[in-house]
């Protein structure tokens, strides 16, 4: 397979010839979508993107449609300069970073949801969020054709709404989940990280601390929800900076809540510390081993 | 480029593949979906799509999320032996017909809309319909990946929705719009007409000769759209065994309602003869000569 040049592609259209040449050519095509600010998380998706495929795209767009009207879209942070330069270094061989003005014309009204996975966790809080998540997935893949695409598992009901949409929509596409990295400290990795303050973010490991709790208390033996939940609320309601939107237990493929954990159960959570919201999840079991 | 066997397929993943490989193997592929029951307003999609590509599949599904609980479902002529005989020779290569099981598993809950142009017309009286013909063609053209589809202009608001949609969510497919194939007495041909008794079958053309007055007074130089639209209503109205569900003047493209035909424009109607409704529309001016 001849290597391909490293190339930064602006016009979906563009986009979408260049990727049906190289599927015609029998390559694997491989996507890694994100909003850019790239970190340690996302490099381990495109690690893994670079393994999997013979051309591995990675698209850079902060999507308007899924920020609701008083989130941060404005001030999302973008460093487009460090992020190509992250991307090269890790194999990527397109970068498909589109205007705003490209992706949704002044006529455009279409949109892709998913109904009931979008409705609890980050979904009551985010009304319009993961519509605009679909919407811009289901576009993306559109213009980069791809065989397969890698998400991070920190987005645990966002990854778990692209597969259902992947699924439901006859996408053919395979889905990946990468595991959440984190800071030495149990922090996962977030852009939205930068926007904490230093007594913030010396607080905020405390929502890994609660989920290995109640990961604890599960390869323990519990399986009450009620029970699991309080033990990995202790640590985090210690928080005195921060202030809990959601922790709940549910199933890992419906997101219905459930009461005993008898099938795969995730416990996930979003905390405010200020304006900034940090979520983070753990898939109950999957820390122990054999 | 090699004969292709003619082929009936029912596995969604079984057509995507198939579709796969032609696209690899440099074939154009042309898609004419249906919901089966075919007249000469299907076989002459059918014979435009032939000449358009060299794989040419047609699709057979009666699409059930497109029907409002109180739709015809159920009783939608269907004669799967008998279309199987006419595409074949209109020259299809492989019929797609999955059974409903197959396209929507018991986990389905993504659905695609276009909000503007779903509200008014067939929309106001079928709420579900457009978000359910948008997410079945997304889903056919994900399992068929046709360079090429078409659609009949008899359902204009519909094909105006599919040329949105793809446009929208960056899907790169032309979309060939046929005129509207009728009877000898200008009845617009459709596969609900078998539902009509004798009586109404004799009324039903006054939709076309309203249509046609509209379109005379519009050469004429007529461009009110109250005047426009008072001259399609009289034919229509004198139909003793009809009842207009809407008959309006809206932009061709945007389908907003306009006061004057000052920008590419189209008369639609809707007329139910008992539980039967009948469509039809023109686009003003587009019978004139030069």
């Amino acid at each position: 397979m001849a290597d391909v040049p490293f190339e930064v592609i602006r016009e979906p259209a563009a986009m979408r010839a260049y990727a049906e040449d190289k599927r015609r050519d029998g390559m694997t095509i491989v996507v890694v979508p994100t909003m850019g600010f790239l970190h340690a998380g996302h490099l381990s998706l495109l690690r893994e993107g670079r393994r999997r495929g013979d051309l591995l795209i990675m698209t850079l767009f902060v999507n308007p449609t899924q920020f609701g009207p008083n989130e941060d879209l404005d001030r999302y942070p973008r460093d487009e300069a460090g992020d190509l330069a992250k991307a090269r270094e890790c194999g990527v061989d397109i970068v498909f970073a589109p205007d705003a003005s490209s992706m949704y014309g002044p006529l455009s009204q279409t949109s892709v949801s998913v109904s009931e996975l979008s409705q609890p966790l980050c979904g009551a809080a985010r009304p319009v969020h993961f519509a605009g998540v679909a919407t811009v997935v289901t576009k993306l893949f559109h213009v980069t054709l791809p065989h397969v695409a890698v998400f991070g598992e920190k987005d645990f009901q966002q990854l778990t709404i692209i597969r259902r949409l992947v699924e439901d929509l006859d996408f053919g596409i395979e889905v990946v989940g990468m595991p959440i990295v984190r800071e030495r400290d149990g922090l996962a990795l977030s852009s939205r990280n930068a926007y904490l303050s230093q007594e913030q973010r010396a607080q905020a490991p405390a929502l890994r601390r609660g989920l290995l709790a109640a990961n604890a208390a599960f390869d323990a033996g519990e399986r009450t929800a009620l029970t699991l939940l309080a033990a990995a609320r202790e640590p985090i309601e210690a928080c005195t900076l921060g202030a809990i939107d959601y922790l709940e237990l549910r199933d890992a493929e419906t997101l219905e809540p459930i009461d005993t954990v008898d099938r795969p159960a995730v416990i996930a959570t979003a905390v405010f510390f200020g304006k900034t919201r940090l979520i983070d999840n753990i898939v109950l079991g999957t820390l122990s081993v054999g």
